[in-house]
């Protein structure tokens, strides 16, 4: 049987309050008119009684329903103790708190330092490595004309009142949610009537205005919590923390609320970096600050904190993602809009049917909704503690086209842990009409990508085979086309299977097959995962230039080690330094990688184990 | 023979000079007068031609000399092919460059991120780890009252000069510098004594009151750089970012100018923490801002950085240092202030030998120079262009009692790297003073620590032979001691080799040997340095408490395993989820270890491989 509703549960006290009350004013009645009985009285002092009895139990039955949901006094002992023994350990320490500290700011101790960078190291690897991020590192210091653009100075306020005798400041919305919960967890009398209206305001609170907030509060009669004083009505405080850069106090700066526009205003170097090539992604992984109106939670709401950001950069007319397949399966938690308007709870649904079914907009926001789901999980998050709520339409940011919350439940209930929001182009466009320089992607360039995998991992066992002592020539022609040559190529091989290619050296024209450039890709991919898993980072290059130049080029920005696939089953290993080569097994080049990096084994030790390898060099530029 | 110096050079110009323009002179006088042949005046022009000849020769030399000293047109190109390298593949960007940038503001792109990354992570496992020092992460907003009283609200400061009509702001001694540079560099018919001059004002430049920078920028008539207006009388500019807390706008914080203030206002509870002994060492790796007044040289002087503090705590009546003789040996360039002083160059020293001549002041400032020398030249850098050079005393910051700057060489010149400060108290006393609390460490604490070690690592093997059946209570009872029981026992094995020892459970006296408590210490090092290499944060704990309680310590604060030396070849690893353990060779534990961290193996992988034991679970607190 269900359990009955809070509602069923408030009408059942407020009619038993209502006999009980009725009872005694007849007893009282009874005595007052004399004529009574003993017998009689008695009588109606003990119905009396009876019916307190009921209404106390009426009365318990709510407390007990109204105590489990809001997480009651269980949940507040079980955080208590957690606080104490993070305290006491010192994973976190209220800041400077010989001079009685300062709200909302937190120093992590030893272990809580370790937690942090275990942490953060597992979202690189899990994250920027994984999918070959570009990551960056701007400051925090940020002047005006950024955070104008971004809309940050116009629109990142929180509403406020203040105590008006004291001035003490209170976040206005805050006040209406205390008073609201407090009513609901502790008013025992309240009519049901009353509590569906204190429901509904909980629920579409984030979209109340300024005059809407200060009319509620003016109509419940809700004072400063501190003092009882009256408030002052509400009005927007920018959460920023405002500075001036430079010695003359004229150039306003800010300390960023969010990493995220460092990436933006960099979109077109970091396009030109990944070959104007879409999609990409950038990370950034630095202090972001809020001077929050009133911190509390411990360290859910801070005034500073360190913040890990992906600005994943795509096609607004395909985004489809190519490893949407391996989350696809995923099965969690998920609460979508109409779940939420309708009232029901977060429920089960696999992630590949919430893309197709259209509730997940796209496969690119379902694949890293999927990729922070696994994070989560593999940090050790309750996977029945875990939801993704998409956020309500009047709720996102004011850059947000959509959203998707990852939200934890902990002891103050559910919370938001990671925001996935599709920004669309909303920041680009900003910082393009500000700045005046043109943050686009051009269409032209994202085609050919799929070329280039082709053209430039010829197969040498193929080509060996076929042109036996002509292929070292026919290799340095391959490698010499140009990108249109390369381009062409490849969809005469995707058509017909094959294609003439004219090699100046020999004086003719050889037949190359689609077999003899691709059988690479699967060696090259094996090695790229190994390399993940140990952690290394590193890109496949598979740009239509020689490999000569391929190495100039990595041997420039200092790149130790360059592993060239000739081969599906083992590789060349180069050292940038000495330009020696040695000839390793493809299932052991991420471990002899990673002892080389982490300095177990030198360049020394792998060359007079494995043997030599004589090719191109990377001297010719 | 050696090179004329600067003077000579000088000097001899200068002659020569003298003699083309006597020379002149004479040919004017012959010219003007009429009465001298053509033969006489053809004579003397030619004299006066071989004169400038001689004196444009002289020039050259001098130049020359001058060049080479200050770097010269080779530098300058080298710096700025390097420079377009490292923008051109967005090792650093300047930041916000779509909106013309901020000067001393630089972003990180990908390949910077990643030699930044790799540096920092090399920093915590050079320093961090192989100290075992305590790291903490401070908020970068902080509250006045901390800054006031580290004497950085007062003193923090550069002298600053203003165009007196735009108002563009410069820092005075930066203009004074300038300007002996270009003179000592450029004026080739500089008087000897005008260079020596210049030459006392760029080594005391850094003393230089207001008013003594004033006197000077006004007698040598600088003026504005850009405009050539007049300049205002040089004043004190405060370089923090000042900003303000929370929303009443009342209270003032500052963007932290240094990460250390974090760690000095929680000595309390990391010496609570390092279980109450000296020496300890704390570590923070964070964002530092300093709002230069001009910055420039590219990302040697900007506003925002990341910087990597220690602070060693150490009893300041011995500052003897126990690994001191592991950087003894190293010999490399020392610039103390005597050689500073005298006009001499750094010069090879040995650092042992440096300490022991109190040059450098005491073993743990030479143990840290030892350690920094070791951490900059495995990262690549020159020995040749590697110094350490003490400060004078007038040069170091208000709270350095002493100091040493690592500083490199480059296209700069000597730039100041690391910097070494025994600020002997000044911060601890001056935040001890202004919050009440007192910052202190007791002495009677220092010593007791080398009794623990021998106590809590019985011997199990020197027990065995010794008490057969009875080792395991033996075992207890030892484990079961107080501190008090344990240094008086140590007291008694210290000065006859054995004591009286009674075992309650057995009801009887046993004799403990010396040996039978020690001979485990040097395991556990192999194991800790074994560890460290393998990058795995740990720490050896030798508390008089038994195996159990210790456990449950750990437990609590999630350390996943644990080590228990109870023989000198095999050694226990305890999960903390399954309370299970395995016995491991000490020389494959580290890397056990790292395969389950790593998540390349998991514990079911290892118990399979590894014989199971038995023992103290951890259970009991």
């Amino acid at each position: 049987m269900a359990a009955p509703s809070e509602g069923a549960l408030r009408r059942s006290l407020a009619e038993r309050q209502a006999a009980a009350d009725a009872q005694a004013e007849a007893v009282r009645a009874l005595k007052a008119g004399g004529g009574a009985s003993k017998a009689d009285v008695d009588a109606a002092v003990e119905a009396l009684k009876a019916l307190k009895v009921e209404a106390g139990a009426a009365a318990r039955r709510l407390q007990q329903a109204l105590g489990a949901g809001a997480g009651g006094a269980a949940r507040e002992e079980l955080r208590q103790a957690v606080v104490n023994t993070l305290e006491r350990k010192l994973f976190y320490i209220p800041s400077f708190k010989i001079y009685r500290g300062v709200a909302g700011l937190y120093d992590y101790g030893p272990p809580g330092c370790r937690v942090k960078a275990n942490v953060l190291s597992f979202w690189r690897q899990h994250f920027v490595l994984e999918e070959n991020m570009l990551e960056v590192d701007c400051p925090c210091v940020t002047p005006e004309v950024v955070l104008k653009a971004s809309g940050h100075v116009e629109k990142f306020t929180d509403l406020m009142v203040k105590d008006e005798k004291t001035g003490t400041c209170y976040r206005a919305d805050h006040l209406l949610k205390d008073f609201c919960k407090e009513k609901l967890e502790k008013d025992l009398a309240l009519p049901k009537e009353k509590a569906d209206e204190f429901k509904r305001i909980l629920a579409i609170l984030d979209d109340f205005s300024a005059e809407e907030l200060g009319a509620k509060i003016k109509e419940y009669g809700i004072v400063a919590p501190d003092t009882k004083n009256p408030l002052s009505d509400p009005y927007p405080f920018n959460l920023m923390f405002q500075t001036s850069i430079g010695p003359t106090g004229l150039s306003v700066g800010y300390m960023r609320p969010e990493t995220a526009q460092g990436i933006f205003v960099n979109f077109k170097d970091l396009y030109y970096y990944n070959g104007q090539k879409l999609p990409f992604a950038a990370a950034q992984i630095g202090q972001a600050f809020r001077n929050e109106i009133s911190p509390r939670q411990g360290l859910l709401r801070v005034r500073e904190f360190t913040l890990a950001e992906i600005e994943h950069f795509v096609d607004p007319e395909d985004k489809s993602h190519p490893k949407f397949v391996d989350v696809a399966d995923l099965e969690f938690l998920m609460f979508p809009r109409e779940l939420q308007l309708s009232g029901e709870s977060a429920k089960l649904m696999k992630l590949g049917e919430a893309v197709s079914k259209g509730t997940v907009n796209n496969e690119t926001l379902g694949y890293f909704i999927g990729r922070v789901y696994l994070f989560l999980t593999c940090l050790g998050i309750d996977k029945g503690r875990l939801r993704f709520r998409q956020h309500l339409p009047n709720e996102m940011a004011h850059y947000a086209a959509d959203c998707w919350d990852a939200e934890i439940e902990c002891s103050y209930g559910w919370i938001e842990c990671v925001g996935i929001a599709d920004r669309s182009a909303y920041d680009l466009k900003a910082h393009t009409e500000k700045s005046g320089v043109p943050l686009v992607a051009h269409e032209k360039f994202s085609k050919p990508r799929e070329v280039e995998k082709l053209v430039i991992v010829p197969s040498k066992k193929d080509l060996g085979l076929a042109f036996k002592g002509n292929q070292k020539m026919v290799l340095e022609a391959l490698e010499a086309m140009s990108e249109k040559e390369a381009f062409e190529m490849k969809a005469e091989l995707e058509t017909k299977g094959e294609t003439n290619f004219k090699v100046c050296t020999l004086g003719k024209y050889v037949v190359i097959t689609k077999k003899m450039n691709q059988e690479f890709d699967a060696a090259a991919k094996v090695i790229a995962k190994a390399l993940t898993t140990a952690g290394i980072s590193h890109i496949i290059d598979t740009t239509a230039i020689s490999i000569g130049r391929r190495y100039a080029r990595t041997d420039e920005i200092g790149v130790p080690f360059a592993v060239t696939v000739d081969s599906a089953t083992n590789v060349t290993i180069r050292e940038r330094d000495s330009k020696e080569q040695i000839r390793v097994d493809i299932n052991e080049v991420a471990s002899v990688v990673k002892q080389l990096t982490e300095g177990q084994s030198t360049w020394a030790d792998v060359s007079a184990k494995y043997p030599a390898h004589v090719g191109p060099q990377g001297d010719q530029e």
